[in-house]
């Protein structure tokens, strides 16, 4: 029972959300004990709270991506200097904040190799050497491992650190339409993902050429929006082109006879995804969780009296034990802790729900859920309780997404000019304009309210309006907001 | 059907096991597509087909650990030089082949960086920062990633690259007696992970002083014997004793009242383990993999004449449905390949079964399956497929243990003196010795033999003879052999 109460101070969250969303996020990242800075400058340390939420994302990613056809591998984290540089675009956009190895011990290497920023020249100088033919494409791989970045100016858990956890996917087609295919198949993939089980809704789109992965023909995105009006890019599927098929010499004998360039398509998600699903849904208490995400979905605290603990805490481990065939539930039977302490660590990290049971409920054949999403009491009756908490857990779920959602339509207004994307900007919002498709424009935005186009909507046109900036003939919607 | 003359050389083994191992190795894993070598030298690509039996380990393994109440999380890939040198030992035993990281682009870092060669100090860095009391041990923490080690001049894929997979499980206990209990829980799980599901047998037993891991109390180790009489180390477990916990002031109040040093393991195990399995149960045609194991159990094979096709692969696609809730199970309807060429392949890919079926069996109901192990032909009836099948992956599990079991049994032999210790190591065998502990013995062995000491078992006493070298009291009964 040491230190109780500094505990108590040190554990519980002290700043609000909407007064600081910036520091909350951290109190949250660290209370919640998700990850911490650690000993080397920039890069995190995921927790195990942290991780499992991530291997829940891993289980149900891998899961549809092995649906579809895609295999695992694993590539080196070393990349030669000479191979990040064979295509033109891609190293202007990587050299810069790549780390760079030299040495092995006291002794020099025979060459430079920087950490891989991301992995597509390594990975395609060996597919170059393994396809041959038509009948290997298309070839579908996905590789889970972690890239740096070198983020030394401003560390955010999460969001911006030296290193973090991906997926990322290369693969290799024999045709343009077969890799347009993949681009967009991947893009589901990662929307049902994102807004089925995170939680968050996305706009999906394409970037402009400035904003596109350096060495792809173009890229696709999922565009999240944060509280302070900022957008996040939850997940990007590029289409290469035979940018790199080419600068790596992927060749393969078609049918027809003919040696031709193969197709190319890479893709990722992040573990930035997870600072998404914090920011979304968290409040003043802290973290709130998405059920289908969470890693424990059910907490289940006995209401200890010195009388009634046996039976209290054997009926407690009985509902666990009744729950745990169908949910993720923890038992928390610590008795030096109070329940009130117990309900305040449960809501910093996120539960879903709550179930207290004391000996009052055990007379009434009941327990007590306690929504984390709304604070909301709901009378579990015994016999029916595994119904109705898969009810109360979809409902939460559903919530969750419900008022992310809301928030989203409200914060996207329509700009008639330059002036107004502005304003708009300004007053935290995302800017809806129509666009002529000039770069020129675009630059205009950044210039004028520090703002970047953040995607091009694929369902919408721009029929017969004008460009907000120059008032040329409009191409395209675009999206500008300003951008984690 | 381009080049198929050409294919089939190329994707064949050339060279037998008993003939040059190494050699038989390097084709195996190549041609098995399990590995290969990448454009990063000394750095290997695992391939889908060697991943998805990394995928398997570790699911078994991930089970298991989490089964016996650990937790994973992830430490980051960079280690400040500052922290690795704060245990003696350790740097000693991992600097020199460290990589060196001291730049970001064209910008020289603040402080110079190792890429981890194993985790201990940055994780216990933190440790030190979140560890306070008693009520929060034991902390049973596991890590899956990479860790990088240079070898620079003899590359061997899975068993000698500059970085490899494993997993490194860091966890934390207040007393001696937990801290050893843990030690002994994770080799016990490693073993039964090894044997049984690797079908690998292993001799369990403690390192010498001389062998131990970089700053740890004692290494409890597995071993096991490969073709060639040289052992390979297939998993580890450390006491740290409170080497680590000093260094890094890793503290926590106990129940007493009283601050106290907390005592530490460390343990893992990593992608060698595949080499192991190449080695041990491959032969001429190939790889053979135990079904527990095999990313694909069964492969089946239509025999597919023009008249009878269409029936054929019907029948083949509803065995395969049959099939595939029970077991790994892949259809090979590839038509521009003759049913021999597959055999082939299969064979060298190491599927342990393969099922043929043609029309004459379809009139006939049956199909006919053939053992990878033993190239038995069983006649299997359709309405008793799946049992008999269940029985048939049984044994050939059991088949290929029994089998390496034996080999074990057979290559260890009892030495009496240094002369015949080295007399055993030139036959390619392992000489078992009593020994009086004393390093100089140890010593005398490698000069001489060129030999280590692999392990002393647990479970012999050197009763009352004498040391094979010096004619001392004898202690242990000590293994020695050359090693991988």
């Amino acid at each position: 029972m040491e230190n109780r109460a500094k505990e108590v101070k040190e554990q519980g969250m002290t700043v609000k959300k909407s007064d600081d969303l910036s520091e909350w996020y951290n109190e949250v990242v660290v209370k919640a004990e998700l990850a911490d800075h650690s000993g080397a400058k920039g890069f995190m340390f995921i927790r195990p709270y942290g991780y499992a939420v991530w291997e829940n994302i891993q289980g149900i990613l891998d899961s549809k991506l092995k649906k579809l056809g895609h295999k695992n591998a694993y590539s080196p984290a070393l990349i030669p200097e000479r191979l990040l540089s064979k295509e033109a675009e891609h190293v202007k956009g990587f050299a810069p904040e790549a780390y760079v190895v030299t040495h092995a011990g006291s002794e020099k290497l025979a060459e430079r190799y920087v950490l891989r920023p991301t992995s597509e020249t390594i990975i395609y100088e060996s597919y170059a050497k393994w396809i041959r033919s038509h009948r290997q494409l298309p070839l579908l791989w996905n590789f889970w491992n972690s890239v740096f970045r070198a983020e030394i100016k401003m560390t955010k858990l999460f969001l911006r650190t030296s290193e973090f956890l991906w997926q990322e996917g290369h693969t290799v087609h024999a045709t343009e339409e077969d890799c347009d295919r993949e681009v967009m198949l991947i893009l589901d993939a990662y929307r049902d993902l994102i807004e089925n089980y995170l939680a968050i809704p996305v706009v999906s789109g394409k970037k402009s050429e400035r904003e596109k992965f350096a060495g792809a023909l173009y890229t696709t995105t999922l565009e999240a929006l944060m509280p302070d009006g900022r957008a996040l890019q939850m997940g990007t599927s590029h289409n290469l082109g035979q940018n790199f098929s080419k600068a790596f010499s992927i060749t393969f004998l078609d049918a027809d006879k003919q040696r031709k360039h193969a197709w190319q398509a890479s893709w990722g998600v992040s573990t930035r995804m997870i600072g998404a699903l914090i920011m979304v849904h968290g409040d003043d208490k802290g973290l709130i969780l998405p059920p289908r995400i969470a890693p424990v979905q059910i907490v289940i605290i006995p209401i200890l009296f010195e009388k009634s603990k046996d039976a209290v805490l054997k009926k407690a481990k009985e509902m666990k034990k009744a729950l745990e065939s169908s949910f993720r539930v923890e038992l928390d039977d610590r008795e030096d802790y109070t329940p009130g302490w117990k309900f305040n660590e449960h809501e910093l990290r996120g539960v879903p729900l709550r179930i207290e049971i004391g000996p009052k409920d055990i007379e009434k054949n009941q327990a007590v859920a306690v929504r984390r999403d709304t604070s909301e009491k709901i009378v579990l009756r015994e016999n029916l309780m595994e119904k109705e908490i898969k009810k109360l857990l979809e409902e939460i779920q559903k919530g969750l997404y419900a008022k992310a959602k809301n928030f989203l339509e409200q914060n996207v207004k329509n700009a008639s000019d330059l002036e107004e994307v502005s304003k708009h900007i300004g007053k935290r919002m995302v800017a809806r304009v129509n666009w002529c498709g000039d770069g020129k424009c675009e630059e205009a935005v950044k210039e004028k309210a520090a703002a970047t186009l953040r995607v091009i909507r694929f369902d919408e046109t721009a029929g017969n309006s004008r460009c907000f900036c120059c008032g040329k003939k409009a191409l395209h919607v675009a999206y500008f907001s300003k951008a984690y």
